[in-house]
């Protein structure tokens, strides 16, 4: 129970229900095995389209809402019908969207009111790695930049210290800057 | 200039420009310097819309037949609105799209052809990682499988090399399994 005076942040995220959850989690810890999937079908040449909706968690399955569709493809100065994005620009839009949901979580549990949050993601690679033309030159990034334009109810530092805390519980940051195991099988 | 027996596959890449452009980028490496580009505004909650259009390469700015536009947000069942995939699932999607390009994109280079690939990719997490429950539980992946069914005018052991070809210059492949250095600052 909060005073008139007293002023709350709503950036629209759910504080209570997601400590809730963690309450929740702590008592039933196998309730936070996740499994996200994507299904994927070649279209034509470089063009492929997934669709993703139904999820694992909570100990079952679950589905969004709606269904999501995504062409992915190459553009056409690699000789392709740029049919799509392509794989690498959705793991920058991946990234985004994962620090930027971050920054509004972090944001309403600091009682920090968000007026605008955008961010330009790039990443940068030398194409003769996926070429083949050199072993040296890995395939994926060889680096990724995020910056960050934040207005918000909250000096400087404080919205420094937001994206921090937003990169250190990101799950795409994670994924990027370490190592997974990702294992290809043919049925 | 093939005689009218022999068989080419058409799987709708075009080799030839592929063969050319390793050529140039031989001569001209600067070239074969890419950037690119997510461009993410926050809407509310943890929803966020990405576009996708420039990026750099072949020594200048480049653009997209169109503009790519992705909504990211998470569930339901974190207390959210669910008005588009989470990041992750993002990621999956770009790993699909890339492996698939890939395996498409070798048939060529191998005459064989498709007639259907599809590709689950699945990524599982123990969400008390990004709760900030237990920090030896990573944010991200703990583990990614990617299964793929596919149908071409080839024996299983040359469909299976086709995907080992692909997974090993795919990018997104190479992002995943390997750290990447990721820089985020605030304007």
């Amino acid at each position: 129970m909060q005073s008139a005076a007293q002023h709350t942040a709503d950036n629209g995220v759910n504080v209570t229900a997601l400590l809730g959850a963690r309450e929740a989690l702590g008592q039933a810890p196998e309730a936070a095995r996740f499994n996200w999937k994507a299904t994927c079908r070649w279209m034509h040449g470089t063009h492929s389209r997934s669709h993703v909706q139904g999820y694992y968690g909570l100990g079952q399955e679950q589905r969004h809402r709606t269904e999501f569709a995504f062409d992915t493809d190459h553009p056409e100065v690699f000789a392709s019908e740029d049919n799509g994005a392509t794989p690498v620009e959705m793991v920058l839009t991946g990234l985004a969207g994962c620090l930027t949901a971050g920054v509004a979580s972090v944001a309403q549990m600091r009682n920090i009111t968000l007026r605008s949050v955008t961010a330009v993601v790039e990443g940068s690679m030398d194409i003769r790695g996926i070429l083949g033309m050199d072993t040296d030159i890995r395939n994926g990034f060889d680096d990724v930049r995020v910056r960050f334009t934040i207005d918000a109810d909250a000096s400087r530092e404080d919205i420094e210290a937001l994206v921090a805390q937003s990169q250190k519980r990101s799950a795409v940051y994670d994924i990027l800057t370490n190592p997974t195991n990702v294992t290809v099988t043919v049925n």
